[in-house]
């Protein structure tokens, strides 16, 4: 199944642990701007991306790369070195400008192909069975 | 880029709006299997699978195909009918036998790809600064 950019990250951030504590920018590729119709009413939106600097694939990973945290499943761990290199973050939106996504919170690297992005559901917004 | 399966959807629900109700299975390829390791410890779990009978893209949609809804931006949705037709859901882990993860809450159909699956992270597990 092939999967295409619809975007890219804009951010100044120099390692991950830095990304969440700053503004960064979502921009957007102009065909796909009209998807972006009506989305400022979001507050918080689930941003999926390409690890793009991933090397390798591994099915168990120390957690955060400490060789001192226990081995782990990789669907048991964010870790980038999985099957298909989907991360996920959820971010605050602060403002759309045209195709630029202004947001805080993106745990991505400068350049991150973009893949989609959904409204959060927060768990109050859920059926209550879920709850 | 070019994503992979890691398994299927077990359902027996027949429409989306049944399935978050009920128990079903994902059903994880032999082949990745190693990366379901201490899985068991996670409590809630969110899966990324394709929408693979979704017809077509629409960059706006109605909300819910619902025509009385004001139209909306496809990324402002959970529309299936996305440039990369990827649906995310969050579950909860009943338990795991081998392969199968028995789940709650998957709002998925029977056969549908899964590309993904990563520990769910809780607000009160973020930094501070995104609380």
């Amino acid at each position: 199944m092939n999967i295409v950019p619809i975007g890219y990250v804009r951010s100044t951030a120099e390692a991950m642990t830095d990304c969440r504590e700053q503004e960064s920018i979502i921009e957007i590729l102009p065909e796909f701007e009209e998807g972006l119709y009506k989305i400022e009413e979001e507050k918080e939106l689930v941003i999926l991306y390409i690890f793009d600097r991933s090397e390798g694939l591994s099915l168990k990973v120390h957690p955060k790369g400490d060789p001192n945290v226990p081995l782990r499943g990789v669907f048991a761990t964010r870790s980038p070195d999985r099957p298909n290199r989907i991360g996920m973050t959820t971010v605050t939106l602060l403002r759309r400008e045209d195709r630029l996504l202004h947001v805080k919170g993106l745990d991505a690297l400068d350049g991150s192909p973009v893949v989609d992005i959904k409204p959060l559901v927060r768990p109050d917004q859920r059926p209550i069975s879920q709850k």
